[in-house]
């Protein structure tokens, strides 16, 4: 039985969502030699501005490139989060960039201020977009930081690898934190209704 | 009743093709209003090195957005030409880039030069798949120069604007002598049997 992962990058126009999807197509299809479709959809439906881009990987052909039932959801604006959330299955991964997305539909969410990253470590808010990349990494086990790394590095123009090369490692230094403050939230344990009783 | 448009450009990677599918599609979903999707594949199925990209262009929201009855095929090389040529529905449009693909399979293509007159004219050959983007605009009526103009300034980096309404500028021109050269092949007449004994 193969497996069948779906990925849905979401935000405004310009946070360049669909180039991070054909990096992550590329680093799945080309260098860990896996089935994926890369899709993006524009339309009458699309509220101005905003940009949606998918990426579906398995390790079978793929017959229906479409969202059937989303596994991760990245939301870099808020409009995205509240659009997509819904499209989320049960126990999927919410990732959002906390910059822009205050109001988190979920605390299994991964909360991670990408932009704020990019516009402080990096002083190029527009490598928000290679931050959440670095971070994905971390998050899910799909694809290699080494092959991701391989990926942006053929995409990006010439002259901007070594900003994308920290853009990545500021971005999995993120991811690393934030699973670790969740674990550090999850370990306290839920206090039953008897206990909550004999505290008072 | 609605139509739906489907296209696939196709060569070698690093030809360019996934960018212009993005910019063609953007020129039509956001400057033309119209429904489109935009996909790629990758898979152990790809043959080294060669790139496909898709854009499916509808008046009504897409469901399935992989090619069904291929109406336009761009292969930028022969590999690509070869193995897409029979994907093409009778009275599909076929373009091929000249300077690559010497075995047409028929002789309602349009064959021109693309990455040539890139190399020549704009002496910049990475501007060959620009150059059949404006070729685009004069064989087929779904999109505008002016829409895909747009598009193009809106995707290429600061400092190749003049470059690329040249590239554009280039195929349209190059696009308008391939169609003129199919009339005048066309018009013609067919030598009957009869006309070919007598010419002896």
């Amino acid at each position: 039985m193969g497996y069948r992962y779906e990925i849905r990058f979401s935000g405004a126009g310009g946070q360049g969502l669909i180039l991070i999807s054909i990096i992550l197509a590329e680093a799945v299809g080309i260098y860990e030699g896996k089935f994926v479709s890369q899709t993006q959809s524009y339309g009458a439906e699309a509220w101005g501005g905003s940009s949606k881009a998918e990426v579906i990987i398995s390790d079978e052909e793929i017959d229906y490139p479409e969202v059937m039932n989303l596994d991760l959801l990245l939301a870099m604006n808020q409009k995205s989060c509240d659009a997509y959330y819904r499209d989320l299955r049960q126990g999927g991964i919410l990732i959002v960039d906390s910059t822009f997305v205050h109001q988190v539909p979920t605390p299994r969410a991964f909360s991670i201020p990408f932009t704020h990253i990019a516009r402080e470590e990096l002083k190029q808010e527009k490598s928000a977009n290679i931050v959440a990349l670095g971070a994905l990494t971390q998050l899910i086990s799909i694809v290699s930081p080494k092959s991701i790394e391989a990926a942006v590095l053929a995409r990006v123009p010439k002259g901007t690898e070594k900003m994308n090369r920290a853009a990545l490692k500021a971005g999995i230094r993120a991811a690393r934190q934030a699973k670790k403050a969740r674990k550090e939230i999850e370990i306290v344990p839920e206090i039953s209704e008897e206990e909550l009783r004999d505290a008072y």
